[in-house]
């Protein structure tokens, strides 16, 4: 077998990868390779060819046989030759087409549904694109050479050093760059911390040391064993069930904890070794922990030996006067602070963090591994940068009036349109929940389907073990439309609504 | 407990967190509530506070308590207050010292030894930071609105679709942007292919189904189980070490196949399910698989239905006239061919992708979950620009002469200054193997690391099963210096080698 690489970059732009094997003579096997790169679409219909002589010198074969193979593939209607214009690839030459479309199993919806109230997703027409561009220059700009090497699985010392500032001024977190990991989001957190898998350290071996398997089978303290936490862990019996799948995969055992309108009834833990929690704005269903509960589970956690996971998804979010700081700051050593961009500023930017107790972070840091292998390092550059300009702030302030208009508005489309159905929570966040009669839930969600309303009912996010008496609800997400489409979205959600 | 969120944004630049909590009054409240905000450095030296009347309607409080606390603070020395400048933070208030310092396990050193001859990273001087600037640019300001959401799993299509033709062209890969997904790097490849905890799907419940720790434990096929791929995974018998971590976290047992001047000894596969093979350069030893077992590996997937798993780590950095192709191109069915812009363009930006055979599309997309979680979709719009654009072929083609100088270079110091060290395998890569005479190797590697000079010995990526004879060499990456500093490195090198 033969095989070359065509470097006649100036004729054809690039390389071509050539393989000059098969039976026949040379000018057979090139011949063949070239049709193949057109009729595979390698090269593209009007591509022109290098001239005979430079794809002679870099195949090192005869000018005449690369002459003999050009002339029969015009001859096939595969080149066309023209004086003046060289050789070039025939335009009616059709490219690949191949038998594999889009797999079947297609769960992602690009341009998603007509009207789009699901939760999780800011509004994407908001992302502050000159701002962010201009800190992504300097970040890049500025940056020095080693960043474009291999990156420190801390994260970035210049993004730590401004989410230290920023958390504290803003969410009234307590800590230092060298307790801050920077992760790809919540999720990513959630597999480091649990996962055997996140981590790849140890010295090797053949799958011994799991056991991830058996609940609390798992060596004790956090330096043991595959993952830094171990299970069983208590969460809210209303949560996100991304979340409890990607425990389960990771083999955590989770016990929900009933609500009730205090938040999570944290007076009711017992022997589980962490608990997660939506402190600011309980997930989805809208409360705040209450400061007796603040208090008290950050005392069971010293107690036990146990750990807060707190999950600050929408902190900055607060509408009205009166916001509760992260639960962090009680107790940084009892506490695991995990925020991310992806409300306020995009999803699609794959940037969090972890603000850590001290005798988590080489656990973490070796669960990351010795590189960093997640967040593009430039990214991180330009997030600090956004935040020390003061236009994550400037930002936030500005999707923070947007929200609460339309939490407003939501709210006053309802008086007048379904003056029986509640907004319920406090005036924060991204979503609403709307009470409904009871026994109307699904019918309302799949008759909003219907309508082309994409929203979910409580019942997705309601932890299968609860015992917790079932309540009807719709979980709005009214950040996701943009300005222009938020008006139909709402009138088409009160169409839908079930009678009194 | 009383808190409060202060917005006179205008004047101290942002929103800052005061709890005002605690025994005595307001006044005492928010005394102490600033205090240890300056104390704590959330107020930096310097900071303008808001007038008091300002701040006393944000807070809801009386304006003299409001004065009365900045008075007791200026008393105090935190603050200071000057006709016309406003209340200020006393510059000599000292920011928080935590106990926390840089954790001890830091194996990550940003800056790196005095010189740098170990693998894995291109010239981080290198970086085309103008035209991935260009590309950048372009990327967000002509994104559309829909790109700033949550992002399919497979990764955008713009460059999936540059994915195609260019791999295609370069590498003779056959594919379609139907089977392409989007990954942070070959490490995030096989999390996602040997996982149980790269995925996260199933319906929930308490960790059942695992089973992965149990070698062969896991259901038959691909769609099965937990995982994509199951283990026993044959491997090379050198290779790195991090790959074999990550595969015994997962549980997967690696089976060490031998290398000889052929490349790996596939005629010795056997039972497995898959091999984790790098074809086109060997990793680390050098050589590329000879053309009779590119074809014998592919025989056997065929007839034992398994699949090859292609590390095309540096397939574009061949410097003679000869490169071999991916060996994807030789069945598309039966190879899982994997690559990412670490060496070519830098490991700051991860970004990498996965191009798959059609039956395994389903799997690994549902190993991604429902939505994008890892690659920044505006990177990866870049990188599809940065293609298309024919950027990266210019980038690579700069970097392929720069690298094989630098081969070259290192070839003729050799053989004036230690002609009796021999530099094995093909003109290619970011990398050389020295041999070096038997049981010279330790001993070298530690004078190397003495005289400051940071590179591994080929023990270091031996497979620790292998009854491969042992022989004694080093892997000199000569990528990672800058061209200034790569003089010195080598001058480094000679004088650390041993004596014929």
């Amino acid at each position: 077998m033969v095989e070359s690489w065509v470097n006649s970059a100036e004729r054809i732009g690039a390389d071509l990868h050539l393989e000059l094997s098969g039976p026949g003579g040379r000018r057979a096997a090139l011949t063949r390779a070239l049709r193949e790169a057109v009729r595979g679409g390698r090269l593209a219909p009007g591509t022109r060819l290098p001239p005979y002589r430079s794809l002679a010198a870099d195949l090192g074969i005869a000018r005449n046989t690369v002459a003999d193979a050009y002339a029969e593939l015009v001859a096939e209607g595969w080149l066309t030759a023209r004086q003046g214009a060289g050789t070039r690839v025939a335009e009616r030459a059709e490219p690949l087409r191949p038998n594999a479309r889009v797999p079947k199993k297609a769960p992602f919806r690009a341009r998603g549904p007509r009207h789009d109230l699901r939760t999780g997703t800011p509004d994407a027409s908001a992302f502050p694109r000159s701002a962010w561009l201009a800190s992504y220059r300097r970040a890049l700009q500025q940056a020095p050479h080693e960043a474009f090497g291999p990156g420190d699985p801390a994260g970035r010392l210049e993004l730590r050093e401004a989410l230290t500032e920023y958390l504290a001024r803003v969410r009234g977190v307590r800590t230092h760059p060298a307790r801050i990991v920077v992760c790809s989001g919540f999720g990513h957190a959630l597999r480091l911390l649990f996962g055997p898998n996140g981590a790849a350290r140890g010295a090797g071996g053949t799958g011994d040391g799991r056991g991830g398997g058996r609940p609390g089978g798992r060596g004790t303290g956090g330096g043991g064993g595959n993952a830094v936490l171990r299970g069983p862990l208590a969460v809210e019996a209303y949560g996100l069930g991304f979340h409890r799948e990607l425990l389960a995969a990771a083999g955590v055992r989770t016990v929900p904890l009933p609500l009730d309108e205090h938040g999570a009834r944290v007076d009711l833990l017992g022997r589980e070794r962490a608990v997660l929690l939506t402190p600011a704005h309980q997930f989805p269903t809208g409360g705040p922990l209450h400061a007796e509960r603040r208090t008290a589970v950050i005392d069971w956690a010293r107690a036990r030996d146990a750990v807060v996971l707190e999950d600050d998804y929408d902190g900055e979010f607060r509408y009205d006067r009166k916001p509760v700081g992260a639960i962090q700051g009680l107790d940084p050593e009892r506490v695991i602070h995990v925020g991310s961009v992806s409300k306020s500023l995009s999803p699609a930017l794959r940037l969090g963090w972890m603000v850590l107790p001290e005798r988590y972070v080489g656990d973490v840091l070796a669960a990351k591994g010795e590189r960093e292998a997640w967040a593009s390092v430039l990214d991180q550059r330009s997030l600090a940068d956004f935040i020390v300009r003061g236009s994550y702030d400037r930002h936030v302030r500005r999707m923070r009036q947007r929200y609460r208009s339309r939490r407003d508005r939501l709210a006053a489309e309802l008086a007048v349109h379904a003056p029986h159905v509640e907004v319920t929570g406090v005036a924060a966040g991204l979503h609403a929940v709307l009470r409904l009669p009871p026994g109307t839930e699904r019918a309302t969600v799949e008759a909003a389907a219907w309508r082309g309303v994409a929203l979910d009912g409580l019942a997705e996010f309601r932890h299968p073990a609860t015992d917790m008496a079932v309540s009807d609800g719709l979980v709005v997400g009214y950040a996701a439309p943009s300005e222009a489409a938020y008006g139909a979205a709402l009138d088409a959600l009160c169409g839908v609504l079930p009678a009194e």
